[in-house]
């Protein structure tokens, strides 16, 4: 055991097996790609339309369906609509993080063990989207639903943060990139984290106007509108 | 904050993270495949043979079922039929956008982050056609299905075509691609477009026909066989 | 229009975008592993233990479940052992066909449009294994579940041998294969199907020796051991 | 068939196809990362709130909710709680395998269609961690339960075991690597097997202080903390 470990370059006595694990950041990235596939299409995959009950209705095989039933299957489509606010809400959320959580990746260019679990922690955070989205859809005059969906924006920011920090800390980064845009990367997370503490304390008065300025918020960040003042963020 | 703008070499004063981030072509199309591939497992998995009611007619455990019984499956795994259509057209129709995304892609050399969003636009309409096919598949008399169905249709080209639009215009392509190319593309979405308008329109006389209308042209495009007329678009 | 058929230099007049479109291998193998992963992941999902009825015996906090209901607990599991057998079955079959699949792929230097579409319906046939697996593990016993189960594989088994017979014909091929490769990969194709008719002819007699027959086809194409003639195919 | 089995090189009179097949590392990269994400995904998807009987306590529109209803589902969530140990564990053992078989196939130069095989099997073990996961979020006093567990944990660690073990018999690895590397491996995955081994036992005393000890190992995994005696292995 002990050879493993005295044969370690860099002095740092980690053993053989941690400086080999968790080294691809090629493979880190495919797995990124793949929790972001599957909870972007998961996220739609919760919309359901309420129509067991109008199946009843069923028209006669050639004939197109009757005014009346159509109405009502137009009705319950209505109804998907103020959960598919929530949804939009978490799709831009999601490209969000994808987007930030790639451009962080392409500036490393090697990864070690704790960056490949730092990572793994942010993804679970990402994994615990459709969650907090099917809790806010449901019960969107609720200010706890309100409290999990903040927290886990939370979770997601201080993740990627804590990885952009852990790979400035490991020297992990791309030799040519400076502190500068280690800092812009940092400013990206932080200031929405901010605005975001703003719309959940308005959910104490009104639950509505508070999931209507995350999502202002996020579209901001999607559409990024060449505004001056919103520009430099 | 100012000194990163300013750092923008092509003057347009965009801060430095909009530059970095999501510009990765590479990580895009893996999360493209992710989605598609996602997507056309699920709208399979939607696919229930109804045949909870048959369990109690289980066989002893060393006699092949008997005639009655297997009659029944028959008659179960018959009325899985008509929403098979809906399926098929829905993987038809997958694999054109497919088709479509990977060589819009592949026609790039490099990606921003403005981009980045546009093809996650046109994923969430990817992500959306499991639920209006599975609409479809229980309402295939419903003008109104066909409507959402339609819509799904004309969403997915209008982002396509958005994504080629702005590739063009932020100058993303390939150097050597000629303007030929991406009119070619841009052909291949609008002609197809332009004749579902008129598969729904007659839904307003007969749902059937229209579906059938609907898998003709996707066919058409799944197969494209060498008649000339129809070769050249 | 005419401009781009007639730009076709190898005479075919295919229009611009057929040329184009689907032609990056990387690509379709990506999407491949996507939809082998799913699947893979999807065959164990079905697999639920009915527990429902026993969550009322839910022990006090810090007590170790009594005996009582942890045998209820045990029988409840040993009723998902039938069911299991259909689900290796199926890993085998999603096994031999991945395999078999990124071999032809490997073989290939290029791709075009309709190899695409090809493979596209070999993987709708893929993501259809859940479906007819789920049939077989809840109907072992009747005749129609397997012939359903052995449709899949023939159809699986087709589509592999068009994609290869059109990779041959439409001289997709790495130019140093010869054809004895191209042979020997459509003996591997073709051998097991013919013994898949012999298993699927056996459920006439009986249905449990011939999903008995089904596993044993492909544990040895699986495991592949060293008998000589077994060797040569 | 005969002059295909001559053409071997290495005198092993393996067939054509078996030369052949299954020997694309990148691709066999590629499923890993697939179903390690959908397993990530999925780990979470299960955790679901018992709310259906809070919908009907939904407020008037532009009002939050009642307090009486807000603790109602204060109460719902808290319920979560418990299983939230068990995903947390489970999310553990996943990124501590994926870290490993990121390590193993990173070492390799090569790949057989025995390893893609072998690694297949692995990946069958990751995808049952989710119902071993929900198993045990929902018996958490069942020591059958933590045995299921437990046995799914020892499949993974054997699974990996021999995919090591082959690689290395069939001369897979880099030739760079030396025996330490190996062993190295090795020891990663037989010490914690061992400790695994203990926290079940402990089962038959307390399944509480069981799957606390089993949490403990693999946050022990994961964060790798810097203490001279744990660091060894």
């Amino acid at each position: 055991m002990d050879s493993d470990v005295r044969a370690d370059e860099d002095g740092s006595r980690r053993s053989l097996y941690r400086r080999v694990a968790g080294s691809n950041l090629g493979r880190l990235a495919a797995l990124d790609d793949g929790v972001f596939a599957i909870v972007l299409t998961l996220l739609v995959l919760d919309l359901r339309v309420p129509v067991e009950e109008l199946a009843h209705h069923e028209q006669p095989l050639w004939q197109p369906g009757a005014f009346a039933a159509e109405s009502e299957l137009w009705h319950a489509l209505g109804e998907v609509g103020p959960s598919l606010l929530a949804y939009l809400m978490s799709f831009l959320t999601l490209g969000m993080f994808y987007v930030g959580a790639q451009g962080l990746l392409d500036q490393l260019d090697r990864c070690d063990r704790h960056f490949t679990w730092l990572n793994l922690t942010f993804l679970l955070g990402v994994s615990l989207l459709p969650f907090s989205t099917a809790l806010l859809a449901k019960f969107m005059t609720f200010r706890l639903a309100i409290a999990v969906y903040w927290i886990n924006l939370l979770l997601l920011g201080l993740l990627l943060l804590a990885c952009l920090r852990y790979a400035r800390k490991a020297r992990l980064f791309d030799a040519e990139r400076t502190d500068a845009f280690q800092r812009a990367f940092e400013r990206r997370i932080i200031i929405p984290q901010c605005l975001y503490v703003v719309a959940f304390a308005v959910s104490a008065i009104n639950t509505y106007v508070s999931i209507a300025l995350f999502v202002l918020l996020q579209l901001n960040s999607a559409i990024a509108p060449n505004i001056r003042p919103l520009n430099r963020f």
